[in-house]
């Protein structure tokens, strides 16, 4: 990444304090979003990859960064390959347009963080 | 569909035709990018099925209708079964929020129309 | 509304139809997703009617018709007088800018289906 | 248009309909955002021309149907070509990816509405 | 804050220097722009607080951190509580889905660095 | 810029190492889409600077700072000046509303580093 941006661990840092303390603010409607959240990527129908695939490409989309990076790691955690990555950039490419590309960037430069297993 | 909307057949028609004029027009930079979207869905690292999901989801977290119909009708084709239809929109609905559903009900609404192979 | 657009009777029949359709389906997650919203407008911290004008301006802002509509019916329910409906869209409208009119019109055009209780 | 879509007729029929029902309802936020937006599109250091084509880009990658029938007619009335209208389309299509193709589609119907003058 | 964001003073220096940048430039249009903006949260038929709820939702369902970053302190300045906070932030989370969350994490850290009055 | 945004080198120093590892991942899609991203900005029915103005707003409605950012930049190199630019910026403003302010400051930050030729 940039000199600028969070490395991976800052990001990860960040990602649990802050969740911690939005969990122990007890706000009931904001844990159960939080739970459910994190079951939808379970296996289901479909297994674990695609979802986690399917993840990836709805944070590229939506160009939310701190998403690319969550589901990048994940993606490698579930056996991911480089050119199953790119090929589901160049769908979110293709869909969201050129606006994708700087996110694109920052995708293949936390890729590039977390080498394929 | 709601007596509103338009039906398979009507969306169909439309498409095709404005496609036409829009290729006929004859700006080169828009038919690339025709003919790039077309390739985008075929089979490379990821098979045809996984990429249509992929759009699936795309089109619903981005909330476009025609894209949803698309890409509804072509996981059909590539043998998308009920049960993970709904696992990918699970993942649409949670990511992209509440604002997911009213395009959720037409996605199923056209689910119903094309039956599954 | 105009001669296009979905009355209030036909949008609700569909969304009745179609929301029991998708619980039918039988995904756990996308279940639980939908009760979650149902119970996030029930009164806590903040009063219903004050949640109701919260989602109001979202579904400005994001300009998902269906959500409007929804919501100028449960804020007339929840006693939102006209003044009160036009200040929340004023907010709606400067932040999301000029891209928010159409909804607006469509969204005073429901207004005036539902009369103040 | 589609059968299904608003006829230019209908489109203007409900805009200024509705136009008149919130300025009536005079709340003065709303109605200095009206006035701002119309003196938005006046020449100025830019022409009238370029800053209607503007709008349709803006339209058109923020995928308001509304917007965009509204910026066909006004570049149409500015004197934008055929060819100036695609070539502003494919930096929205190309900007904004496959996800504008319909409302592109839907673009180019209302334009063959409005001849060039 | 994570390390690498800006500082609430950062925020506000920068902030307060640009504007001035961008009001100097002399374009009247912006000019009129920023001063119906700055009305837009006065008091009318709903109070301050509410508005300011209203102004912190959209800016978590639209994702604009600076956004977030203002509305969070005006919040504080009218009076709304934690409990308040987390209240508001359950719609905008339900209503944006998880790509809120990134977002949600920094408001909260901005409610840390903003004390309840 | 504010001291955490990067400068105008580091932006140009991470585009260009992060472009030459995604087209060096040998993705004919998206090598294709670059390609063709590149050309849609060259004179056609439309000259240059009036594209590069089509490109400035579409970044600041869809509020990309990336794209702002390189928007910025080609603007200058085609002889857009101060007034060209802020009276673009009026239509994305209007257009976008105050969600667009954030990026309308970083985008008058970025064109006082690019002087006017």
């Amino acid at each position: 990444m940039s000199e600028r941006e969070q490395t991976l661990s800052e990001f990860r840092h960040f990602r649990e304090k802050m969740n911690e303390a939005i969990l122990n603010a007890g706000h009931l409607g904001i844990k159960r979003f939080f739970t459910l959240d994190a079951r939808t990527y379970e296996a289901g129908a479909l297994d674990a990859k695609t979802k986690e695939l399917l993840g990836l490409v709805a944070s590229m989309v939506l160009r939310c960064d701190d998403c690319i990076t969550y589901h990048v790691v994940r993606c490698r955690e579930e056996g991911v390959t480089d050119d199953e990555f790119y090929d589901a950039c160049s769908v979110a490419l293709v869909f969201g347009g050129s606006i994708v590309i700087p996110h694109l960037r920052r995708a293949v430069a936390r890729l590039q963080e977390v080498p394929a297993t």
